[in-house]
């Protein structure tokens, strides 16, 4: 199984909307550095909202695709962060400290419009 | 596997990235009309340009879900269909005669807004 990334102007969307087992969280890693080096994004907009749970290895390898992002210069907001995915990350140890969130999709794309543009 | 089915405002956006299988067809067809009810989304577009080869099934499957999206109210757009796709729909005699078609998911969502805004 592959997550589906939508280029939507400069900007890549992706909706997780079911659990994330090992294979597909790294897949997607692949997949998403590979787009956003193949479409030049300059943002990323990934929604969690249907995600209500998180083990530690995807919440490592979630933390490592923002970082990763970042260094290939995208911004990246993640909407949608349920109560108890923000406690497993925050436990883990994954501050995401200069990733942005929003509460939706829309706000999230509409934040990073605003970020991208300024 | 399931297709992820964003919603962006009052529209809904599918990108289908990889080949579908019969099972997989049938699920997004139940997928997109719940969603469609749920929401309340007055558009649809749906992305395959990934897409360069569609069997009758699926063909057949596509086919209906515009039919059924139309009937719920939903406008509904085709982004990037493949030259080999666009064979097998019109040699299926499925002509999407009322669905409205675009280049790329950008201009796909453009002409929709403009639609609505109508």
């Amino acid at each position: 199984m592959r997550i589906p990334i939508l280029k939507l102007y400069d900007c890549l969307l992706v909706s997780i909307q079911w659990e994330l087992d090992d294979a597909t969280a790294l897949q997607f890693q692949e997949d998403l550095l590979q787009k956003i080096h193949e479409t030049s994004a300059n943002g990323v907009v990934i929604d969690i909202t249907s995600i209500d749970f998180i083990d530690s290895f995807i919440a490592k390898v979630l933390g490592d695709v923002f970082s990763m992002s970042k260094l290939m210069g995208a911004k990246v907001v993640i909407t949608g962060i349920q109560p108890a995915v923000a406690i497993t990350l925050i436990e883990l140890g994954i501050s995401l400290d200069d990733v942005m969130t929003a509460l939706d999709l829309e706000k999230g794309l509409e934040k990073l419009q605003q970020e991208l543009g300024e």
